[in-house]
């Protein structure tokens, strides 16, 4: 009966809120069931024509580019009213650079090789049988991110490379930005003849359409967050489906006594400075003792380029500018222009304090000691460890993979930066001649 | 106070519960940590370490077999007290056999190829990183299990081999007999000088162990479950922890019209009845409609071997001992000598029922028609898709992967057998001269 679902003026607020979600929860099912056929569709694709609605795409997002920042202005005007923070407004603003970067970047996503069909091994058994594991598409990727409404475009994009069907749900100040963004998707997918429930946007900012999604692992098999720590450590709460996930990255640069003294001040300020608000920022700088005479000058390029400096007792005795470290310093992940210096005896006491601090992103040493070097590859325990260079190139395009849609910090594959590729898994396929098992 | 930890006689079961729930949870909050601490160390152990500790485990098998049987008879007393049904007893009962293959299975694990520290792709970047995909252990690996005492040393001695230390949680039935053999696995460790805590068993049948297993999410990397699918339910509903899940193995023969005639009836039935208690066993057979002349010498062989014939119409009307399948029957796996068998039109059907009804774990296909077969290999959903040979093959022995400790049906890698390389990931190394990010 319609009372049931839509209850009256005088129902109350808790029946009309039940009622509400069990809407959002008939439409996110129903988004479910289309995309689960979608993915069908679009696994059998040739990359040809996934490319082709690829290319489409980028002429839409050009075409519609005064739509889109229309419709940006609409999503600035309600977060300037809700007093958002410079960086957020930031993350959510579109501007002609902006959206030719989108289009383009569908562009870089299209001329990928294809990840699908590859034959990751092959063998044959005594028996005669041949077995090959072959790549194919995960099914349908649940993707919830925040403000930046280019995801909207690269993760259906990066999806769609890899045959994928995706439901994505924006965040609500990125709704109409969103939106826009993903009518020129749609363009991209009609004009390649392919379905258009292949990439979905979530037509509502309820927050209880996130929880439908994550109960919906019938017609969803991955969810991937976009965002940051509090969304992400929701949905691995609440999520019954599995979930790539991309939690702190608490990075740390160790510089071993046996450092090239210059390269050691490049690395780091480059590391801590290039930009602060990026997963693979240097949070923690770990100086070998031997080191020490270097240290000076590396807390001068670091506070020259404005970054706050919080020290242990032996590094505030060598520059009044840094302040006391706490013990919760040594845990944070700052997204900011501040650093912790710690000073630490020799590669093996730099490799216990990340394994105890870190968490598990980017780790990496400064040294010309082949030995120590190795020492530290094998012994950190992070998705990616590095010899004489700089945290931030911790990201999928300087990895050489193309777009990203984040670094992984699951243990079990994907692990690290998850391109297209990542985003898909295997099926073995066995052929016999008439093969029983005794 | 000691009042708290274990209060007096008079003290409600409420709180006596909970403060043997809280014993449990700090014996297995001691566990992870020094499970942690042995990973670390067996991560760097050198593979001929590992394999001597596996060896030495299976010759301290032998040596305490006797010490072995005699737990197993107090677990079969127990459990002949407790009325388990005789498919269950069988599952837990040792013989001198059955603890021969346990030792030798030590020593086929030991002999398989290290996993460890292959590089699995390389490549250059313009800016002259260079960058690798090396293999590496997973870390700390719960496992869950039930009645068959045997998964103690098969589970403990893969992820010894792959550089995991191991939480095993036997099922309570088989209590005595995974204590006695896992005294052999410590044995094996100590020969090797490794951590005795590279390997540990949960010392209590309190189900409350489980349930903190499952939430020690800073200790525990990943969980296993091996059981029924009630186990397996409750560790994927309650686990903070990812989980390498086997669920269902509801798996499919299609017989095609181009089959050839004698193959199809040696396949249907060793796919069938070999043994229709594993997860590769065949639950429902799919005859083509232009094969339905092979359909009665298919069901007579069935019939003959003791199995029991649900099936659809055409098929009752071709043998009066089938028995009507009911919509449920389609989507049971029986484990057992019952088998579902209905009629459909071609390819393109039997793929939209598996696809529909399968459990995405292993699906065959009978044809000597190769676009049918290329067909079905492309569109069937599974983990194992087969062509021309039997569904009983599922099984990483058979594979040529060793021991193995389950069939993922997960969609994220590892899919399908799990043997000692799929217990790895990867970490990625980068390796520079100084390069910074601009």
């Amino acid at each position: 009966m319609a009372l049931k679902l839509m209850p009256p003026p005088e129902a109350s607020d808790a029946a009309r809120d039940a009622a509400a979600v069990s809407e959002i929860a008939a439409q996110i099912l129903a988004m479910g069931k289309s995309a689960r056929a979608a993915a069908s569709f679009l696994a059998l694709a040739p990359a040809e024509t996934r490319n082709r609605a690829l290319l489409a795409a980028a002429a839409a997002i050009r075409n519609r580019r005064g739509e889109i920042l229309d419709a940006n202005k609409q999503d600035m005007a309600a977060a300037q009213q809700k007093s958002l923070s410079a960086a957020l407004l930031d993350r959510l603003k579109l501007d002609d650079k902006r959206v030719e970067a989108t289009a383009k970047g569908m562009e870089e996503i299209a001329a990928f090789p294809d990840p699908l069909g590859t034959v990751l091994a092959e063998w044959a058994r005594p028996n005669g049988l041949t077995i090959q594991r072959v790549r194919v598409p995960l099914g349908v990727i649940g993707i919830i991110y925040e403000s930046r409404p280019n995801v909207t475009a690269d993760a259906g994009g990066l999806c769609l490379k890899s045959g994928n069907a995706t439901i994505l749900r924006g965040g609500s100040e990125s709704f109409h930005s969103s939106r826009a963004i993903h009518g020129a998707l749609t363009d991209g997918l009609r004009a390649a003849n392919l379905p258009a429930e292949a990439i979905q946007l979530v037509p509502t900012t309820d927050r209880a359409a996130v929880g439908e999604m994550l109960r919906l692992n019938d017609y969803i098999d991955i969810i991937v967050p976009r965002g940051g720590k509090g969304l992400i450590e929701r949905v691995q709460n609440e999520s019954r489906i599995p979930v790539i996930a991309h939690l702190d990255g608490n990075c740390h640069t160790y510089v071993d006594g046996a450092a090239d003294p210059a390269m050691a001040r490049q690395i780091v300020l480059n590391a801590k400075m290039r930009r602060t608000g990026v997963c693979g920022a240097t949070e923690t700088l770990l100086m070998d003792r031997r080191a020490i005479a270097q240290l000076p000058s590396i807390l001068n390029d670091l506070a020259a380029a404005g970054c706050e400096i919080r020290g242990d007792g032996e590094t505030r005795a060598l520059d009044p500018r840094v302040r006391p470290a706490s013990e919760a310093d040594w845990d944070t992940e700052f997204l900011d222009a501040i650093i912790a210096v710690k000073v630490v005896n020799g590669v093996d006491e730099a490799i216990a304090h990340i394994n105890r601090h870190g968490s598990h992103h980017t780790e990496a040493i400064v040294t010309d000691d082949g030995d120590a070097a190795r020492r530290f590859i094998e012994r950190v325990d992070a998705a990616i460890v590095m010899h004489n260079t700089s945290t931030q190139f911790a990201d999928g395009g300087e990895f050489g993979m193309g777009a990203e849609i984040g670094i992984s910090t699951n243990r079990l594959p994907p692990r690290g930066p998850v391109g297209a590729e990542q985003l898909t898994t295997y099926k073995y396929v066995l052929r016999g001649s008439g093969q029983t098992r005794p």
